[in-house]
């Protein structure tokens, strides 16, 4: 990763300012659409059956997210994969705890078979889970490494043609066959709620607007990197970390990147 | 608009504390609430269809926001809405995306004709795909100017027999007869998720205790604007500007009222 | 209430880190499951009338609030309270808006013979609202005092074999017999919604690591009050004092316990 990469892609975000419609849980609302405004593009949330498909039509992509899921709203996040597909615009699904109940790993399963997406972003665990449901007929193992992790990734990117992001103490990339790794952020986020749907979100609206989308889904993720960093600047705890990245990502800069980028 | 009388439709919120009902979105409902509480009214969201009209018949005003809709959602509105205008306690209406796409607009019609809001609460191309739907047959001008949407406005608010209330850089309020002209605010605004909701709670709270209901609508825009020049003062960028302007609802004084009112 | 059995009952959180299972409402879900994080729990989110069960499976407690109820969700809550006492865990309920329409009280009814709660978690109000309900025939009083509310909780405790905890500017916990009393916290908390439903996910997450559950229920509401003592040193209004809440609830440590408990 190049800070002038990472720069460019957040800098097209900022210009282009794409429409990310996002089905997503309830817990994460107000956050994820705020840190998409913050990074200059614009949320729209719309679940119900009987207008995603309009929805999809004037959005730039879509990110489905299961995290407070139910029978009606996995018929929308269908029918919503379904109209991104024909119109051709990028679709990043985040199986929030996948592997955690059957119902949610065979949502997965449902929205990957409706329609291969651009992206997959979740933990070690939900994409291991979810390799294994797709893949395997063992149960998954519960001591996940970051490595087999990156395997299981691999796997399902070649399955569903798509990109695989791993988020984690250091996050893994990978389209199958390349593999970008980025290291960053800030101890104190696993005790800040949906971070991960965040980062989704930010996918969502990195890959709509790039070429490569691989290198934009991991700028994505850079972001995030640097945002909480900068926010661990003037953060006490996990609370003032949360508000803080708001303003980060708002506020980040050239030089922000390049001082802050790990990799 | 003049100090005194903002200040006067604010005190009289802190002083008798009404009982905002909202059936709103599931983005905004944390600080919506919030809002509520720190401007001295109360809140409460409830929207089964088993409950709300009940949950009326204890309310001092009902506010009525579509930013998620779903069709359960669409039933306990419309018969909540009834229900106000049987007990005669003020509506106020979010067409939240009215425009976007036919659900939204063709329920944003449902909604109106359930029973005349007090109050229709929008920015500019809501209020203008509105006032198409419910009175032209022409598509919408897709480069709406603050005037035309005063126009539309003005015939909507003559239709519903109501008052309509647009936000944006400059707020317009009209009665079909009267406006209202407010500026204020701060550039960071639409950075922030749900502000426009915060503002019809708002609304409906300053609508619930007061006799001239245009006078009040106006004074609840005032203060947000007021709050958010506060708030600019400590915001270092669009999340801690949310947050100072909870602040601001709660410490806001006769003082800072006459100190910031542009109009 | 002794500093050192608070500082022990939180460490003990922190150190066995317990999965709290929530079915909850839209308004507070962001600030609850950071709450949790914070503390050093881990929440979950789950409602599908197709997941719950299996979710109980995996969680140490599960707590029941109904603040925006409706028909499928409180399906959901009465499948997931039976299997959580089939498993055996800690069931706490919050009883959001008892008495204010009947579906509340009805529902409240319903949750508490599905299954015996271990914590019913309430204001006054609701906490005799509740009493009137499942004991008496007459209306409820509609000028509480914290002692009437006190003889509804030890009515409610003995019938449901359950501890009732009532927040307020006192709190009281009793298990029928025995009574805890507590003070503390600050006069803004009334201002930031959702600080009950804070109380009772962490009375979850307390009672779902410690043997004496009286005592561990009231230690969560001391936590309660020095988390907001902690953070109104920073806050300046009720925004702040949010934020710096989560923030307290990570930093807390037992010298902060033992200058802030009062009893």
């Amino acid at each position: 990763m190049k800070a002038n990469q990472v720069w460019n892609d957040l800098k097209n975000v900022k210009d282009k300012g794409p429409l990310v419609h996002n089905i997503t849980n309830y817990v994460v609302m107000n956050t994820t659409a705020n840190a998409l405004l913050a990074i200059g593009a614009y949320p729209v949330m719309a679940h119900a059956v009987d207008e995603v498909e309009d929805m999809v039509t004037i959005a730039s992509s879509l990110v489905v997210n299961i995290g407070t899921l139910s029978p009606r709203w996995v018929d929308a996040m269908i029918k919503a994969i379904k109209a991104a597909k024909r119109k051709g615009i990028p679709i990043v699904i985040d199986p929030v705890g996948a592997g955690a109940t059957p119902y949610r790993t065979d949502t997965c399963l449902m929205l990957l078979s409706a329609g291969n997406p651009s992206v997959i972003r979740g933990n070690a665990s939900e994409i291991m889970a979810l390799e294994n449901a797709a893949v395997k007929t063992k149960g998954v193992d519960s001591t996940q490494s970051s490595e087999s992790a990156l395997d299981a990734a691999k796997v399902l990117a070649k399955k569903y043609h798509c990109i695989v992001s791993i988020s984690g103490k250091i996050d893994h990339l990978t389209d199958g066959n390349n593999v970008i790794t980025l290291e960053g952020g800030d101890d104190m986020m696993p005790k800040v709620t949906g971070l991960g749907c965040t980062a989704s979100a930010l996918t969502g609206a990195f890959v709509a607007v790039a070429e490569d989308k691989l290198q934009a889904a991991a700028s994505a993720m850079a972001v995030m990197g640097i945002a909480a960093e900068m926010a661990a600047e003037k953060a006490t705890g996990p609370g003032t970390l949360q508000l803080h990245m708001l303003d980060a990502f708002y506020n980040m800069s050239e030089d922000d990147v390049k001082k802050k980028l790990r990799s």
